[in-house]
């Protein structure tokens, strides 16, 4: 059968929504200190490597019909190595939907930057995919218990959720404030205490979230006028949440960053996620500006709190991720002129729905991340001594250093003999 | 309705072009000093923001009928927010049309790098799409004065310019030129003064720029072979452009330089944006060779002229641009056996036409740019003082550095106390 | 004619694939030594400058109808300038088919690190493409000597070679090697002589030849079926190599790296390319696993066989290559129930056609570019002088370095006059 309209653009969004991790690598690992840039990374790109073979093998029959544990989650047993699809087009969105999965748990990984075994994210990627995303996609999007057939989604209304607001960035944000929790602050750490290494690599992280994005919010749409609606409300939710941001900044600490033109863009993209195909554009601006306005007040609420959410993926993820799953109550267009958000005057139902799933996603995650974080802290050990905190995390867990620039440039006098070969254990 | 296969394109093609602008703030960032390189990429990021909100309230009505003032500009009140066009397939072609608006006025940045207050840069951006970008637009793309039925298209034929080459390349680059002219030199400049910072940056600026370009050039093709020689000019004018840029370095300093290759690739793919539906891909060829060596050439007029335009935008874009512009009148291919180029033995119509839009374009540009910047100058006031300059805009305008190498890997000493934190206002 | 989803889908491939040669540029660049980086990532671009023109003049020719030499090549001047397919749709796969020729000459250039005149890189890619990849393309995949009619295709049956095991990566492989010969050591080398200058870019690399690879195998899909399967196998194959490699290096070493990350992300991309539309999911975790535990073991055999393959191209491009063209003997599934590989029980047939093409490659190119690679030598001459090497090919070759990070940021306390103007030579 000859090639689609759909199937190409669901094959390029899907590339693009690959595309975004290694990006969010590069976001993550800018702001991160020089000496723990690569484990940073690196915990991007494994979460590709792992949840890529976990897909094959279990990961996609848990996410789709049939399902087991009364709506819980698709039995992993049914559909183990995909050979059944081969041929047809249904690799297509399986594929799109690994990509899903890979991001959403490499996003967790920016909250605990400096002090995590490698050994134990390797660990914790393949359970956390296992036991926590691929049940929760399953509930919202693959038939299950939020769904309009499920019993909450039967009980409370169906959430809308188009792109990930509750599967991907509540669930990670959530996910990311237990293992803060679980691993402790670093040594040090306070206000101030952190400055991003390379901002130009944070710039180009940005980038190509923004431009995988395209394909994260779109690959899903099943029409033109729903796939123009997303494209634009992808680009303008961003611009407005960035400004939004930069404007915080400037009257809080009298100059706006480009650390926050970044930051704003990826707030208000996530605040558009669930909500992309649901609010006209004047909706997305409104909706970004206050996503990008309120993670930039959020972010600073780690030093009231005192967790150290090192590259904030509280405050903007799961800050933005509810901004924009429970704004959906309220700014939501009508479908052919039946419900919509308060503010078109369709009632309190789907804001109840929003609310409900957004509880219990924060508690499904909560519950089921600590218990895996726990076993793996109490096992493989989860943060790494004080002396390789110290040391940095690139040299304790990988025995590199990123950056070797050597005596010409005017960079360094010895350049070539900065780290003995001893110390990097080659 | 079900997606076609040119939906695809386009919004394929529309997140091309968006991924063309942070792409411009690397190839500028990488360009520009060390102490300015965030001020510079903020430029480019800012206007995605700016521009991004000005679409929707009023930029797009201001591009579409219905028209006011003659034919100079479309109704700005006529599609406020863009509402009407919810649910239908409208707003790809507009989201589309958002990103050449933005990348436009970012290119203009690059010519006042190291000295530009970003509060007057945020003024500027959304009074010059306003009042310069969307009038042309109109003018050239909308229906306005200079298309085929407005009063300066009937009078001396419509000009061919299929993705920019006046309302994009020459646009920005006259723009740029008064800019310099109204925020004057940077102390102690002089040929030799500069060098970039970081050329692995400016080449993956130039990498994603090219990328894009596909998209710039390609997603309004109307028909299969269309498309198919936009692709195929949009590849081999830059390949020659290149080449020829880097052969005048060559024989002019002895050595071809990678900054030479990253800038003959640009000025190859302004050339071709008006052109690449128009040319054969020999003539593309021969374009793309005079248009890099041309502006290979052209970037050392501001030691001869004194004017410092700080990264070539107006080397690059303004000589790319008219040489692509013009070169139209030489080079294009007649359209089913009628008119064409000089070359081809269509007579002088089709040069008259280009010639006239360049010089409509030049002094409508360059009349209301110099008005737009010596208000903001009067006013915000466009350049930082003589210390902020110093001292560098990065700090001065964002409080923020681009780089924190610390201790490791050779880089520094020091590295965590190089910068004080009263210095950098934390 | 409106474009038409395959269409859309080979111009998007197509850019794909030409931004895969920056991406590795970027990969090649970062682990280049910092005096040598810009020069590393020059060979790279210039090849798009060179191959671009050379496509347009003879090369698509040589890789089409009519042929010449009795199946060897197809015709250099029967297509001059491509005129005749203006106006079709033919120039979108001409197009695509460019960006192979490109990429394939540029990954050579990782072996030659640090030594090489860029002068003779520049004469070696036109006749290297002309006299070795361009035959081979039309041997393999225009029709000719190893295709299902050609004089060995039909004597041992035709290989399967989806998207360039033979014509790309072994290919690339053992003409990196013949150059290493021509070329000779680099100055002190050793085991441990070489660390990455910039890890960062490296994994930007590696990042953007992913996405770009989804481009290279899935652009001549020839149904939805076969474009699908491409998709997950391009995801999960190097997902596989990837923990394959980490695996070998966490054995052998200790730790795994962030570099064997990266490079084993790319030795699963080239083992799956001939194999991506033959092999099941779970084929393909099982060759990507096993090409990155091979790459990663054979890129130590430089140090016992004493070749001085600087970027490992010879290791990943050429080992994984291997492993992926004659894998397809063990692992292809049969087609409507017929033929396949070993393990399916089809017989020794298929793996017999994958070893015939496979050493024909080797020897045809071994062949081919050692008489280039000595003609060059002993005219313009390969290699820069014994100083040139030890102050950077980076000043020799270009007057330029690649980062100027200046005063600011900890880097350096004299940034400004770190190189002289007189020793870049400006």
């Amino acid at each position: 059968m000859e090639l689609t309209a759909t199937d190409v653009w669901v094959m390029v969004s899907a590339a693009l929504v690959l595309l975004m991790t290694p990006g969010l690598a590069f976001f993550y690992g800018g702001m991160a200190r020089a000496k723990a840039a690569l484990n940073m990374m690196m915990m991007s790109f494994v979460s590709i490597g792992l949840v890529g073979v976990v897909w094959v093998l279990w990961g996609f029959g848990m996410t789709s019909a049939p399902e087991i544990l009364g709506g819980l989650v698709g039995d992993p047993t049914a559909d183990l190595g995909l050979s059944e699809h081969v041929g047809t087009g249904d690799l297509i969105g399986i594929g799109y939907a690994a990509t899903f999965a890979i991001i959403t748990v490499a996003l967790i990984s920016g909250a605990v930057a400096d002090r995590t075994r490698f050994s134990a994210w390797v660990a914790f990627v393949p359970v956390w995919v296992t036991l926590v995303y691929c049940p929760l996609a399953y509930m919202v999007w693959g038939g299950g218990l939020l769904s309009a057939d499920g019993a909450i989604g039967r009980r409370f209304g169906e959430a809308i959720d188009f792109a990930g607001g509750t599967v991907v960035h509540i669930n990670a944000g959530v996910a990311a404030l237990v293992l803060v929790y679980v691993l402790g602050r670093r040594a040090g750490w306070a206000r101030g205490f952190h400055r991003p290494h390379n901002v130009p690599l944070v710039m180009i992280g940005a980038a190509l979230l923004w431009f995988g994005w395209f394909g994260f919010n779109g690959g899903a749409a099943g029409s033109t006028g729903e796939a123009a609606l997303i494209w634009v409300n992808t680009l303008v939710a961003p611009a407005a949440a960035m400004l939004g941001w930069l404007l915080v900044e400037r009257v809080r600490d009298g100059r706006p960053t480009s650390l926050g033109a970044a930051s704003g863009v990826v707030a208000g993209l996530v605040a558009i996620t669930p909500a992309c195909a649901s609010l006209s554009p004047l909706g997305s601006l409104a909706l970004g500006a206050v996503a990008g306005a309120g993670a930039a007040l959020a972010v600073g609420l780690k030093y009231r709190f005192g967790y150290d959410d090192a590259l904030d993926v509280v405050g903007v993820h799961l800050v933005a991720g509810l901004i924009g799953t429970v704004g959906i109550g309220f700014l939501a267009m009508p479908v052919d002129g039946v419900g919509g958000g308060l503010f078109y005057g369709g009632g309190i139902e789907q804001l109840t729905a929003q609310v409900v799933a957004t509880v219990f996603t924060v508690a499904f995650t909560g519950v089921m991340t600590l218990l895996i974080a726990l076993a793996i802290a109490r096992t493989v050990g989860f943060r790494v001594s004080a002396e390789d905190e110290e040391r940095g995390v690139d040299l304790s867990e990988h025995s590199e250093l990123a950056y070797e620039f050597g005596p010409l440039g005017g960079l360094s006098a010895d350049g070539d003999r900065a780290v003995s070969k001893d110390e990097v254990g080659v």
